[in-house]
């Protein structure tokens, strides 16, 4: 049986003040002043975020639906499972079957919710809900003004190799590659629920 | 075989300007104006990072040294394997060693370089290089000034438990478990050097 660690009330840092640092139009960054376990004290800067979902849908024939995008800040395309942030007050699910419909086209019969999954801890509030979706009917994208993207197949065993390969590199994409891993094994089962 | 996807020309984002939205302590963000595949022109906001390492030790036993830490921007501690930024001009194995070092007193005999990872591609410029390293020796760790963390034991079993369970989300430490899993099958080899 695994055995996780206790309580980490030593390790807490409280809040003495927050500052906004940034407002941008899409990045906006805080510093807040802490105090430390020890009784000192620092800042911390981060960034706020709305969260997202990510997507893992799986076509009849064992494949999934797989995204490639340009992401500027790092000069070059990804290859990525389709994701996207949710608007203010979104239900998760419909957030899911917004941004798979909008992105790729594709609607989906059943989905499972695997779990959340926080891409950087260090310096943002983002967390990233991940989806899988299965009974896929394709449909047309509806793509945002100024979103390009390629939409393809790709096997678990491709992904897989790339991932080895360092050819898909997308943090959120290798942790639902290790959920997808352990749900084809059997080790990580989901509960599928029909889209009402 | 897997059969990557050709060119990504049709999705490239050009640069045509760059300013400077904050110069924090830690947070160093910009706004490019880009030009889109299309002619049209869109702005992107994202944060400036050195890049870090992540260590995947093994203990004698089998077992890996994780970290629990405090992470602020979530107001909890996560579960992770010890990490940090590299300084500037370092070497990437020279600071995955130090790291190890500071955070946990382990030295390592054996090294091996699994590949990158990048947790933030729509808003960082960060890239995380994963290590594995073995034949561990323990020490006194360094911690900075300021710095709080638990150091423990966990085996591959108990860590993907905790991460099937969504007691351990912290996407760096999924992709390493991806690697890790995929080692100890046997599916993905790495090359080890001894520590020079």
């Amino acid at each position: 049986m695994s055995q996780l660690p206790g309580p980490a009330e030593h390790l807490k840092e409280e809040t003495l003040s927050s500052q906004e640092l940034l407002r941008g139009n899409f990045l906006h960054a805080l510093r807040d002043q802490v105090r430390l376990p020890d009784g000192s004290q620092a800042s911390r800067e981060y960034v706020r975020h709305p969260g997202a979902v990510v997507i893992v849908a799986e076509l009849p024939d064992g494949r999934y639906v797989l995204e490639r995008q340009w992401r500027y800040p790092l000069h070059r395309a990804f290859i990525e499972f389709p994701a996207g942030k949710l608007d203010a007050g979104e239900d998760l699910l419909a957030c899911a079957q917004r941004e798979l419909r909008e992105e790729t086209g594709y609607q989906a019969r059943e989905w499972a919710y695997a779990g959340p999954m926080h891409p950087v801890i260090s310096y943002s509030t983002e967390v990233i809900h991940i989806f899988f979706a299965r009974g896929l009917e394709a449909g047309a994208p509806k793509l945002d003004q100024g979103e390009f993207l390629d939409v393809f197949p790709a096997s678990l065993e491709e992904l897989l190799a790339w991932s080895r390969d360092g050819h898909l590199t997308d943090g959120k994409t290798l942790s639902c590659l290790l959920w997808a891993q352990n749900l084809r094994s059997g080790l990580w089962p989901l509960t599928w629920t029909d889209r009402v």
